[in-house]
């Protein structure tokens, strides 16, 4: 025990504090009862009890009514955030390769530990009840699902639950406003695909989705990558700069937990940036995936909620707050809705009417609800317990984006290191990261990597993210760097 | 009764055998009994037997065990078949306007008569077996569907069954081969993507589905009619002539039972074709989803059946042969694979894994080919009783398709006709038609139209068909036109 100020109880509330920031208590853990650490420590229970109290105003801990003092999540970021990139944006072609093919196919794998797509456990989702809902259905239900298309704007259902669900939420709108789609990634196709034609240039944030690049490269459009800033999002005066000076057709965004950078752009920022778009008519697809998944108290805004021009093409999905294997997404895509309807009928006529169907009649429960709480609270505590691992395992110059909601942290290293080299490494032992080579048409990210922060945290996960500090230093030290004074903290 | 030749038999006969031509026996229905017929006409058992064993030889009936005599679906054209198109081909952009998503809204409606799209009524599908296979997954299972994303090939289960399913009969390839999509159409669209860019021409059978040429318009690409024969399906020297005279980059075929025609391209026809394209490196895209739908004994060969070179793309569903809803298509795209495979991740991830484990379950349970013979059967019985009734109501000079497959019968009208005026005129009577505007970027086929006939043949069918050559004599009328003689046999 080391001593820290006059009192006790704040020495006592320090050493916890430590053990909080090095791992030993995780997020979401209950700390030991007053009784418990009474008998190992041999400090009066009112001294413990101070200390949790001090804990508690340093936001370090909470107290849960009966059940007792809970580490909480971390309010901020344990290591630097990563620097903004200053590089000149300029139109390119996307070049990437078929990484993002392994990375897809690595998660089919149960042996690999899923650290590089942007999944949450199984045990996070609510498959039981999505099941029972299946289960229960008549056959008679089932059967008019199964014989029939349904309506090519989406099942009426799930477009009525989706209006109820966002009211309040993300935005307000009618169900006949929304498009069902095969997943967000396929409403994000139909919108580029209705506001844009093969040779022009699409505005995205950068370091940028993978499958984005990949889309408008699939669609003979051009890529321009304005690059973000790892803790507000996008700078609504950058934004006005690279759309004067380029001719730009469209903008892809993803201003709410951005992915992979985490960030969220203010209502004000959000403001700026749809005044300056709607001022050169430029329509803005809105990916609002992560958006339901904030660590906060409240959900960010979206474009969408301030769009009086319909110039807004807003997409989302299941995938991530629900369970991906429904396959169910949706656009609203303002006034392109037409054409996106015209879209989606020469592609696939209509979406799958059951899971659809499972997803409307889950919402209509209300369970939705209750489950994004419980949800957001998980991954929070997960994101937490990832950066104090990253900060215990990685070489002493990591930054680290700590995000305030999603499903991912983006890590910055050395600039000498290529990540690909350690996600080659990494999945010869199993581990799957997502190398930042692929979130960039540039090599820019060659030295950045996306972690997974879905999956529940354990023992196994800690050894993998403890595997890839090793891995990361075999590769500093290959390279002949010092990162600072010291290899690291060693726990 | 008229007496014919001189035996009682054969005048019975001849008049069971215009019954049935003019509609008051139909295909599939049962003849009556002998003992019925017997009392109703006085004449006796035995000849009225001979009667039915002379209609027997004639192949207007069959012969059940322990069940006596049954109306044969027709095996010739009740009336002459369209002429063949002569217009010369030439490269054009697709002008199609919002008709088909009219078409496709109204089979939302359950007041249409649905005549105008290409489905099997309800009652056809197997709709309580898929149902009951559904609900008696375990919670287990379904919450594995559901939880996860399917691999971006497709659902293992469902590759297995199919390649099983089609050794024997479309073609023998391996599970991997096979990429499973949302939908025929979209196995379509992929493999356009994979083999053409834009500014692309593509060649397509004219008459065409309409959705191919939305499509290929939605793409950027150019499309190149060659007029298909309704009776043989595409000319190979025609084919010759025109891939050699313009500069083409993939073809866009469906030759069993081609949409809207009804023909087929014979086995030495598709072996022509096949060489030609190959000789001039030209990938064939072969849109097969009629195929399991003959009404003869055998089912009719496949390009990707004589493929050797890996450049068919073969796309095939089961919209028309088990359940729309399902959402259940593949396709098998030889050496463009791995650009399908990218071309899907980047759009949708994967498929929706619950119903393509149903369908997998169904043919598992080797449900599927019994289910596929009695729906041939019914189909079959319905296109003779169909063009029966066209026979009977429409005007004299009125052409149509026989088909020998498949779900629809293609009608040619006098040249003066308008059937987009019958088909909005038929829509306020709750009537629904493909006019043949549609069906090609000219406006070469404005005077034809499709019909459906997955429907179950019965009154109100009849009345709908009756309703349609009103409506047709109407126009007729208005034009002046007086088709031959008179206006068309009356009943």
């Amino acid at each position: 025990m080391t001593a820290s100020g006059n009192f006790r109880y704040v020495a006592l509330a320090d050493e916890i504090q430590e053990n909080i920031m090095t791992g030993q208590f995780r997020p979401g853990e209950k700390l030991p009862s007053l009784r418990k650490l009474h008998n190992q420590l041999g400090l009066s229970v009112s001294t413990i009890h101070q200390a949790y109290i001090e804990l508690e105003k340093r936001g370090r801990v909470e107290a849960r009514e009966k059940s007792g003092f809970y580490v909480r999540a971390l309010l901020k970021n344990p290591l630097p955030s990563p620097r903004k990139d200053q590089e000149k944006a300029a139109p390119s072609r996307v070049k990437i390769n078929a990484l993002a093919e392994t990375i897809l196919s690595d998660l089919q794998s149960e042996n690999m530990l899923q650290l590089g797509a942007a999944v949450a456990s199984r045990e996070f989702m609510p498959v039981k009840q999505l099941s029972r809902i299946m289960k229960s259905m008549s056959v008679d239900e089932l059967g008019t699902s199964i014989a029939t298309y349904d309506p090519c704007i989406g099942n009426t259902d799930l477009r009525h639950a989706l209006a109820k669900q966002m009211l309040g939420n993300a935005c307000k709108v009618f169900p006949d406003d929304i498009i069902t789609t095969n997943g967000c990634l396929e409403a994000v196709s139909l919108c580029l695909r209705a506001v844009a034609d093969p040779g022009d240039t699409i505005l995205v944030e950068s370091p940028v989705f993978h499958c984005f690049l990949q889309l408008i490269e699939d669609l003979n459009m051009y890529v321009l990558e304005l690059p973000g800033c790892p803790d507000q999002g996008m700078d609504p005066d950058a934004f006005e700069a690279i759309v004067s000076s380029n001719d730009i057709k469209a903008c892809l965004l993803n201003t709410n937990f951005q992915n992979p950078l985490g960030s969220v752009l203010s209502p004000e920022g959000k403001k700026a940036v749809l005044k300056i778009a709607n001022s050169r008519g430029l329509p803005i697809i809105e990916d609002d995936i992560y958006g339901d998944l904030y660590y906060g108290d409240k959900r960010p805004a979206t474009f969408k909620s301030m769009d009086t021009s319909g110039s807004v093409l807003y997409c989302s999905s299941f995938s991530k707050t629900l369970a991906p294997g429904l396959r169910a997404g949706w656009t609203i895509p303002g006034k392109y809705r037409e054409k996106v309807i015209r879209l989606k009928l020469n592609t696939q006529l209509s979406c799958p009417g059951i899971s659809h169907r499972v997803a409307a009649r889950f919402m209509e429960t209300g369970a939705y609800d209750r489950h994004l709480r419980r949800l957001r609270n998980q991954v929070k505590n997960q994101a937490s317990a990832l950066a104090i691992a990253i900060s215990n395992h990685f070489p002493k110059d990591t930054r680290l984006t700590f995000p305030r909601g999603g499903m991912m942290i983006w890590i910055e290293l050395n600039k000498a290191i290529d990540t690909m080299t350690i996600y080659q490494r990494a999945r010869t032992h199993n581990v799957s990261i997502m190398p930042g080579r692929i979130c960039s048409s540039s090599d820019r990210y060659n030295h950045c990597l996306r972690l997974n922060c879905g999956i529940k945290w354990g023992p196994e996960l800690e050894k993998g993210v403890a595997l890839l500090g090793r891995l990361i230093r075999d590769a500093y030290r290959e390279k002949g760097i010092q990162p600072e004074a010291s290899e690291g903290k060693k726990r």
